[in-house]
């Protein structure tokens, strides 16, 4: 019997590939989906054809109204930036969600330790990163720390491990990696701002990296653009 | 101006007193109830009331379905174990919630980082604390050094605290703090499996340690027990 994994799954380009990987390495796949109120609705279809592509045992999408807070552009009514200079993106932009992937590992964790694993899977990277905080190996390693003190499985032994096999690779070597893994990226969505039918705007920091990316490995992005 | 804080409120006696304490502290309240699907929805009517009788600036309540996940009798069509001894209450039990106060502290840090606070309230116990691992220091500490890694907020200086005002005094030593305070403590429970019209079982864990706290501090516990 394979080990169990949970992998945060958003259906973009990073979080696909990362399950892929996981799937290479012969983990029963668990993937969840956190609806969190995000204005890109598109992300939650996507991420339903992701798992039923590569295939998982089971795909949970979890619903938390994290819009009721309000401060970003992926959850208030606030104009996404377009077509910022990608060596400025070390900036904490606007499309910061607060406290996001501290709120997706907890729900990853509470999952993990309901079906007896340890290991979870999210698809950071520090590279081409839009410079969010929660993005950093220093911010997976004190996630980890505290899964192991928070829950009746780490105190029982049972070590929680964050996999991150994402996190020092360009956005061209994560593409490269997923074309080698088979994966078909025009399943994927990346846009933060897409239009009518998912088609995405090609404007947004996400469609800048992920664009260059393809470009960089000499690829041609399968999704719509604008 | 009064500094913000956003304190965890379940509407049971620990997160009500921890929240007149943070109100003796001059903090405007925001208080927070996250329902993750727990059986005993009237702890939803008793944290409103709470927070009309103290006195909020605003109380949210965020709906998770973390009883989807399963395995925990508080979410799941499993018995509460009744009339436990209560020097055996260091094992952890099954009303154990997985990764339940992560999840907790995840949600009130996005919040918090929201409404530009760096305050979090949360009425963890580590004396009379039924066995759970996360209501530990060391739980706290790490997640306070996840909450300034991952947000923000902390990596632009503003150092997130994680105030335990409870953690290290027991049920009645909370009792009496709470009835110093002013706390009307008929209008809260704790009952993990509570009868109609949110009547208290008075033979779980939760209601044995509420009432031998009441008893200890020499006063009568005024919610209706079956």
């Amino acid at each position: 019997m394979n080990k169990k994994a949970v992998i945060l799954l958003s259906g973009g380009l990073d979080s696909t590939t990362c399950l892929s990987i996981a799937k290479k390495q012969n983990y029963d796949l668990y993937a969840l989906t956190v609806n969190y109120g995000q204005r890109h609705v598109f992300e939650l279809d996507a991420a339903k054809k992701v798992s039923q592509s590569i295939g998982v045992v089971k795909h949970s999408i979890v619903n938390i109204d994290l819009g009721q807070f309000g401060g970003s552009a992926l959850t208030d009514d606030i104009d996404v930036p377009k077509d910022r200079d990608d060596s400025n993106m070390t900036d904490i932009p606007i499309t910061y969600v607060p406290a996001r992937n501290t709120v997706l590992l907890s729900m990853a964790l509470a999952w993990a330790e309901t079906l007896g694993a340890t290991d979870i899977f999210i698809g950071v990277n520090s590279l081409d990163y839009s410079g969010y905080p929660d993005c950093r190996p220093e911010f997976i390693e004190a996630f980890e720390r505290t899964a192991n003190l928070a829950t009746k499985a780490g105190v029982e032994g049972n070590i929680f491990k964050i996999h991150t096999p994402l996190i020092n690779l360009t956005k061209a070597g994560i593409i490269k990696r997923g074309i080698e893994l088979g994966i078909d990226y025009g399943i994927t969505t990346s846009c933060y701002d897409p239009h009518k039918k998912g088609i995405s705007c090609g404007h947004c920091d996400a469609c800048i990296l992920r664009l260059k990316g393809f470009k960089e490995a000499g690829l041609e992005d399968p999704v719509r653009y604008k």
